[in-house]
């Protein structure tokens, strides 16, 4: 397996196709799909064959450079809207779809999205290393590295960048459920990037709080409130709460356009809810629950601002909420 | 499939073997194993074929009178031995064994232990429900139900008892990574009862105590210290935290027996670490991680006696800790 910078998404030679990798696959196959119908790109998203919030807003980009080059305005906004619908919570796909159907240029707009969003990791990996040092415990959910963005990621830059001059971390990575985002895909991001990282399920992260050495939590985010409250994936904000009863350093990283400001609070973050079929059987050998069970399948959930420690942007700290830390020096 | 009350342990009509029913293959298949071995009986306790922390204790029961039949007493005070080490954190099994190597008349004490047991969870099942009012939120985790018991279940059983008297329950079950119990029995014996069940990954707990109405948490405990510290299935200390934090009382329930006073606190409990297969493969199509990466796999954690609203047991409470409830009147 290639060892390290998986590409995630570009264009065809012939710019007529999105290629991306299906990270539904991973770790278990490196597969790359080719996309050039909206009902195709509508699917990857919807289905998460792409995912990772500012890699939804590079991929909207491309795959709406590859669309207008056969469809007429009219019906390129109509490809818009609906690759905006196939999902809700992260900002970042409308986001990029509004610059894109505001530019002149797509094929620079879009390549503009994607070298913006690698400079933004680079600059949010920067700062987060800021508030590391070498042998810390972080503990992390989900995926927030290069394969949900460009290039380092945002919850994992940092990681990422301290492992390339030759810095250690212990690395506890939450699996994820109901996708298994964090086994699948961040396990390997951070073991390929050569971090000492260990697995463990989503319900022993108190346990690992309570118990081992925990320096910092470090999450990604797919969209913030003005008032700092923070979408991001399902049990994000349990381990917020965790954090702050165990008294350990909650950090949010993403690019200053996850920041929506014209949402006030979380309540107005529309939360995407998901089949309960991804609970109860798609990764299993077998259904593993009674057939005809009812499922509670919310995609994100919302953290208060008031539990997070800081919210890191490329730009600096959006919020530094919370007081009373462990270690409190950092903001 | 059989509605209710389906039959964990018992006896074999000659009395030379342990009938069980395999919990490792719910809810897909019935299926019964009988075993006459002691080294079946072991794997069958450490490959969770027979689980939840009372029936442990009527399984040793019923497993060392089958083995007396053939085994001299320093033989049996070996297998008594050797079952005990399948499972370290329960104190059932080891309170059962030690109630059977003490006993004059084996076949007497085996079934006084398990009619004991289910005298205990329908007292326990009694006092829960005195917790409860018809229409009620409550969130569970893992399986404190009938499988884990004789009866009724300990965490479960008011919730049994009450859709018997009629009522009804919302109620969330948390899957329980990684072996999913709450998913595979917690869910199947609940809707077997006619509740409401609505199943969650455990990382939903939080979003479902911040936005859903959950009046209370009740789990199960596989021994508890003389302090309140409470060892049980593996995720139960971060609820603990997540219902203080959201104003939710949470309970334990547990036979009196599960109090081990020879331990001063959660510090002193030996906490059973499992094999990482277990969240990387076990129930998976494919392996669901990158190979070699190191996990961490408690199968338990200690949710400090602070934490928890009441210990309750077939004589009372146990213990009542925690002030500043949301329905502070129930102890």
């Amino acid at each position: 397996m290639e060892k390290r910078n998986l590409t995630n998404i570009r264009l065809s030679g012939d710019e007529n196709s999105v290629i991306i990798l299906d990270q539904r696959l991973l770790p278990n196959k490196i597969e790359y799909i080719e996309l050039s119908e909206a009902a195709d790109m509508y699917a990857a998203i919807k289905e998460l064959k792409v995912r990772g919030a500012p890699a939804l807003g590079i991929f909207a980009g491309f795959a709406l450079y590859v669309l207008s080059k056969k469809a007429p305005p009219p019906k390129l906004k109509e490809y818009a809207d609906y690759l905006v619908s196939a999902r809700p919570t992260a900002v970042n796909l409308e986001w990029a779809v509004s610059r894109m159907m505001k530019a002149d240029d797509l094929k620079k707009e879009c390549y503009a999205i994607r070298d913006e969003d690698a400079a933004m990791c680079a600059a949010i990996a920067e700062r987060g290393l800021g508030l590391l040092k070498d042998g810390d415990g972080v503990l992390t959910h989900c995926n927030a590295g290069p394969l949900a963005t460009s290039r380092y990621g945002t919850g994992l830059g940092a990681l990422i960048l301290g492992a390339e001059k030759g810095m250690n971390f212990n690395v506890f990575v939450g699996e994820t459920r109901p996708l298994l985002q964090g086994a699948r895909i961040t396990a390997l991001e951070l073991m390929n990037a050569g971090l000492d990282v260990t697995l463990i399920c989503d319900g022993m992260a108190s346990a690992v709080m309570r118990d081992k050495k925990i320096d910092a939590v470090f999450v990604g985010a797919d969209r913030v409130a003005a008032n700092g409250d923070v979408a991001n994936k399902i049990g994000t904000s349990g381990l917020a709460v965790l954090a702050k009863h165990y008294k350990i350093p909650f950090y949010v990283f993403c690019p200053s356009s996850t920041v929506d400001l014209s949402r006030k609070s979380g309540g107005d973050i529309v939360i995407e809810e998901r089949d309960g079929s991804e609970i109860c059987e798609l990764y299993f050998k077998e259904r593993m629950a009674p057939e005809g069970v009812k499922c509670f399948n919310p995609a994100f959930d919302i953290t208060d601002g008031n539990l997070i420690t800081a919210i890191v942007t490329e730009e600096g700290f959006f919020k530094k909420v919370r007081a009373n830390e462990k270690r409190g020096n950092h903001v």
